[in-house]
């Protein structure tokens, strides 16, 4: 079966986040006062091949403690659809 | 009233995303051989101070076409939540 995974990886909490910042300040510049904070992270799509939805599952939490995500300074979530 | 917007810039499907080919290759060599197709973008949200819900839309619909997003290579999508 073919799954879909949709990571959104974002800076922790806890840590600045230059580029939201700058993109904030942008956005007063052009006018959009109501903006508040901004926060910028990634947001990642896998395609998957796998049996079961766990085994999905399994691989997309790999792909993201392996590769996708720094874990010292970013936290993921993720959801998983069939395709 | 708070309000927070979640939005999803990816890269056109019919464009071809490099990043995302590079992670996929690195997910194989890793031996993750079930992923079959990665897509990289970006996912940002934005704090909005808004009177309604409406307004806080408008707000991040021109945040996107006027910085955020490139239309020309890429697509977005947004949720918007109280906050």
């Amino acid at each position: 079966m073919k799954y879909t995974a949709h990571i959104n990886v974002m800076p922790l909490k806890e840590l600045l986040d230059p580029q939201g910042k700058a993109v904030n300040s942008s956005l007063h510049n052009l006018g959009l006062v109501a903006v508040q904070d901004v926060r910028i992270g990634r947001h990642i799509t896998l395609n998957i091949e796998a049996a079961t939805k766990e085994e999905a599952q399994a691989a997309t939490e790999e792909a993201c403690k392996k590769l996708l995500v720094n874990q010292v300074m970013e936290a993921f979530d993720y959801t998983l659809t069939e395709a």
